[in-house]
C-alpha cells in the first residue's frame, strides 16, 4: 500500500519556499505506516496539474494532493480534477453558508471570487476545513483514494491529522513501517557493501539503505508489517546483524550523533577533553559542544592558527614546527599534548593540515590533514587525505578528530551494551 | 522550453534529508532562463524509478535526474535505464582506469563494487566527476535530453555548472531570468517589509522576495526578460533602490557571505582579528575560517567554555566572573580584550551566553548572549536575546558577532563602492 505526494504550486518550482507541506504529510502518513513512493510538485498550469494527477492516480493507492484550492485565478485544482476525471462541478450551498459566514465573522462581505470556493466535483465529499475557508475534497478514481487539501500549511496539517491520517490508516489494515539506523564512519560505502553483501538475501523481508554524508556512512532498515512484534524482532536481529558486520566502524544508532556517543561516554566516565585546532579552527569545538550539557565535560580549546599561537597556547616547540612544518603528524602530536595540558583535561584532541583550496604542495596537497589525540600515558594521530571541498574537509576531520576519541574510550563497548535493549 | 527534475533516494521520500539537489538545480537552471515545470521524488526502487524516466522524457524537454549512481547494490538508477529505454551496459575503460587512480590517491585498492560505476548505458555520453567517483550520463530520448548526476550535492552542482547548464543555455535560446540578492543582518524580516513597502509597485516587472534564515534575511530580486541589457539596467536599479532603503542593514549581495565580506575588509585594511568564545564554542572561528585565505587574517582564539579557561587564556579577572557571572556584559568585554591581547590582534571578538536547553534562569534566561569586539583604543558589548535551538542561538550569535566586526571596520562602505561596478 503506497500514497504519492503532489504538491501545486509555482513558487515550490521556483526555489522561493521549501515545501513543508511535502514534509509534514511525510511525517503524518509514516505514523499510520503508509510510505510514500512518489512525490511531485508541478507549478499552477493546469495542463501540467492534470498530467500529473492522472499518473499519480493510476499508480498510487493514496494520493495527496496540496495547494491550488485557493479562490484566486491561479488556484486551478478544483477545476483540473473536474476535467480530467470528468466530474461536473456542483455548487455546493453547505459551503457557501460556511464560507459567507467565516467572511462574516471577520467584519468582512465576502468577495465574489471566493464562490469558487463551494464548487465541488460530482461524487467528492468536502472534507472541512476549521482554520480557513478553502474545504478539501476526497473522491475515488478506480482503487485510488485521491485528498485534495489546501496549500496553507496549518490547513493542510489540520486536515491530515483528522481526516485523511485516520481514513487511510482504516484502509492500510494496520501495516506499520519501522526503521532503524546504524551509523558508521571510518569506512568507505562500497567497503560496507561488501561486508554487508548477501544481508538482504538473507533477510529478504527488510530493506538496507546507504546514506554517506561528511560524518560517515549510516545505514538504513526499513521494514513493512501489521504484526508489531514480529517486525521489532526482525529489525532488533537485523540491527545486531548489521552492526556486527559492520564492525568497529559502528558508533550508534537512529539519531544519535558522534558528538552525543562520545558525550555520553565521556560524562559517564567522567573523562573531560579540550582541543587544539588549526585544520577546523573551532568547528570541532562546535561539534563537540553541539551536544546540550556538554559543559560537563568540554572544558575548552585554542584555535591555534598562526604557528605563534600553536606556540605561544599550545607549547609545539618552534623547532618541530620548522623541521616538519605545521601540517605534520609531529605537530599534531604535539597540538594534542599541548591542549590536553593547557586546559588538564583527560583527553586531547588536535587536527592541522591543509584546508584548501589554495596552499596545496606536491608534498603536502589540499586535503591533507593530521588528527591528534593525547591520553594518559600517549598520544597517536593519523593521516587523512580528503578530497572534498574546503567545508566538506573541515566537517570531516571535525568528525573524523571525533572518531578518535570515540575509539580511544570505547564507545563501541557502550553502545552494544546499550542497544541490548528491547 | 522546460525542464523536470528527477530527485532518487529512499531518503528523501522517509523525511531524512533535504532534497538540496533540487534547490540546486533550480537556481542552476534559472540562471540559463529554464522553468522547472515538475519535480518528482522516487525511492530506489528499479520498477519506480523506470516509471519516474519514462514520465518524465516523454514530457519535458530536459531531464535532469539525480542520485542512484554510487557502487551500493541500492543505486539502482544506472540499470534502470539500461532497461526502460533499452540500451546495453557497457563497460567503459577509461572511468575504471580514473577510479582505480582516485582510489590509489587515497592509498586504498578499489572494492570491486565500484566497478558498476564504469558501466555506461549505449550512446549515453559520460559527464566527469572532479570531486567524487560517480561519472555522470547524459542521453537523448526522442527530443529529450535526460542527464543522470550523482546525489552526492557537491558532485551534482560540479556537473550543473560545468556541463548541464551550458548545454541547456545554448539549446534553451531566448528568455533570461535575472536575480539578484540583497544580503541583510540585524533588521526583522517584518521592518524590512515596512521600509520597502510599495516598491513592487514602482517597479512592477521585479518581484521582491523575503527569506530569512539563522544570519540574517536576504531580499531576492528576481525579472525575466529577452533582452539582457534592459534587465541587467532594470535589476542594477532596483538592487540600488533596496539597498538604499534597507540601510545599515545591508551587507552584501548575492552569495556573498558575511565572513567573506569582514575578512576582505580586514585584509585590504590589514587588519587581523582572534576570537575568545564561550557561547559559540568555535564556531565563530570556523565561520571566519570557512573563508579561503582567511589565515592572512584570523590569528586564533580560545574556545573558553570552563571559567578556569577564561581567566587563565583569556585574563578575565576572577572577581568579574564572581561578580557578574560568565554570562555578562562585563564578561564578554574583558574576554574581547583578552583574545585580542592573547594574538596581538587588531581586533578581538567575543561570545557567552546561555545556550539552552538547560541552564537559564530568570534573570539570565536561554538564549541570552552578550557579543564582545576589543580594539585599539576601546571595547564595546552588545546583548542579545535568541530564541531558537541551542544550534540556530549559536548560529545567530556567531553572525551577530561577525556583524559586530563588520560595523566597526565599516565593511557597508566598501560594499557601496564595490557594489558600483557595472
Amino acid at each position: 500500500v503506497n500514497a504519492e505526494v503532489l504538491t501545486i504550486g509555482s513558487e515550490i518550482l521556483r526555489g522561493l519556499v521549501r515545501d513543508t507541506n511535502f514534509e509534514m504529510i511525510l511525517a503524518r502518513l509514516a505514523e499510520v505506516g503508509i510510505a510514500v513512493t512518489y512525490h511531485t510538485s508541478v507549478e499552477d498550469d493546469s495542463e501540467r496539474i492534470g498530467e500529473a494527477l492522472r499518473v499519480a492516480a493510476h499508480r498510487a493507492r493514496f494520493v495527496i494532493v496540496t495547494g491550488g484550492l485557493g479562490p484566486t485565478p491561479d488556484d486551478l485544482t478544483r477545476k483540473t480534477i473536474a476535467t480530467v476525471f470528468r466530474r461536473r462541478l456542483i455548487l455546493d450551498e453547505g459551503i457557501l453558508d460556511h464560507l459567507r459566514a467565516r467572511f462574516r465573522e471577520r467584519g468582512i462581505e465576502m468577495p465574489a471570487l471566493n464562490e469558487a470556493q463551494a464548487l465541488v466535483p460530482r461524487g467528492a465529499k468536502v472534507i472541512e476545513n476549521p482554520r480557513g475557508t478553502a474545504p478539501g475534497l476526497h473522491f475515488t478514481v478506480q482503487e485510488t483514494d485521491v485528498f485534495a487539501l489546501p496549500g496553507v500549511p496549518a490547513e493542510a496539517e489540520a486536515m491530515m491529522v483528522h481526516y485523511v491520517a485516520p481514513y487511510v490508516r482504516e484502509r492500510a489494515g494496520g501495516v506499520r513501517i519501522g526503521r532503524r539506523v546504524v551509523r558508521t564512519i571510518g569506512v568507505p560505502e562500497s567497503a560496507l557493501a561488501q561486508a554487508l553483501a548477501g544481508f538482504e538475501v538473507e533477510e529478504d523481508d527488510v530493506r538496507l539503505g546507504y546514506l554517506p554524508h561528511t560524518g560517515g556512512v549510516d545505514l538504513y532498515l526499513t521494514a513493512a508489517s501489521a504484526d508489531a512484534t514480529w517486525l521489532e524482532q526482525l529489525l532488533d536481529r537485523c540491527e545486531r546483524t548489521v552492526a556486527e558486520r559492520a564492525g568497529a566502524a559502528v558508533y550508534g544508532r537512529d539519531g544519535e550523533t558522534l558528538a552525543e556517543v562520545v558525550g555520553r561516554t565521556l560524562a559517564e566516565r567522567g573523562l573531560t577533553i579540550a582541543t587544539g585546532e588549526s585544520f577546523t579552527a573551532g568547528a570541532l569545538g562546535a561539534a563537540i559542544t553541539a551536544v546540550p550539557g556538554s559543559s560537563r565535560y568540554f572544558l575548552g580549546g585554542v584555535i591555534a592558527y598562526a604557528n605563534e599561537a600553536k606556540q605561544e597556547l599550545l607549547a609545539v616547540p618552534g623547532e618541530l614546527l620548522r623541521s616538519h612544518g605545521a601540517v605534520s603528524a609531529e605537530v599534531a602530536e604535539s597540538m594534542a599534548i599541548g591542549a590536553r595540558e593547557r586546559f588538564g583535561s583527560a583527553i586531547g584532541l588536535s587536527t592541522t593540515g591543509i584546508a584548501g583550496p589554495e596552499g596545496g604542495s606536491e608534498e603536502k596537497p589540499v586535503g591533507l590533514a593530521y588528527l591528534g589525540i593525547a591520553f594518559d600515558g600517549g598520544a597517536k594521530v593519523e593521516r587523512f587525505q580528503f578530497g572534498g571541498t574546503r567545508f566538506e574537509n573541515v566537517s570531516r576531520a571535525g568528525a573524523y578528530a571525533l572518531d578518535l576519541a570515540r575509539r580511544h574510550v570505547g564507545t563501541l563497548a557502550a553502545w552494544s551494551e546499550a542497544s541490548s535493549r528491547s
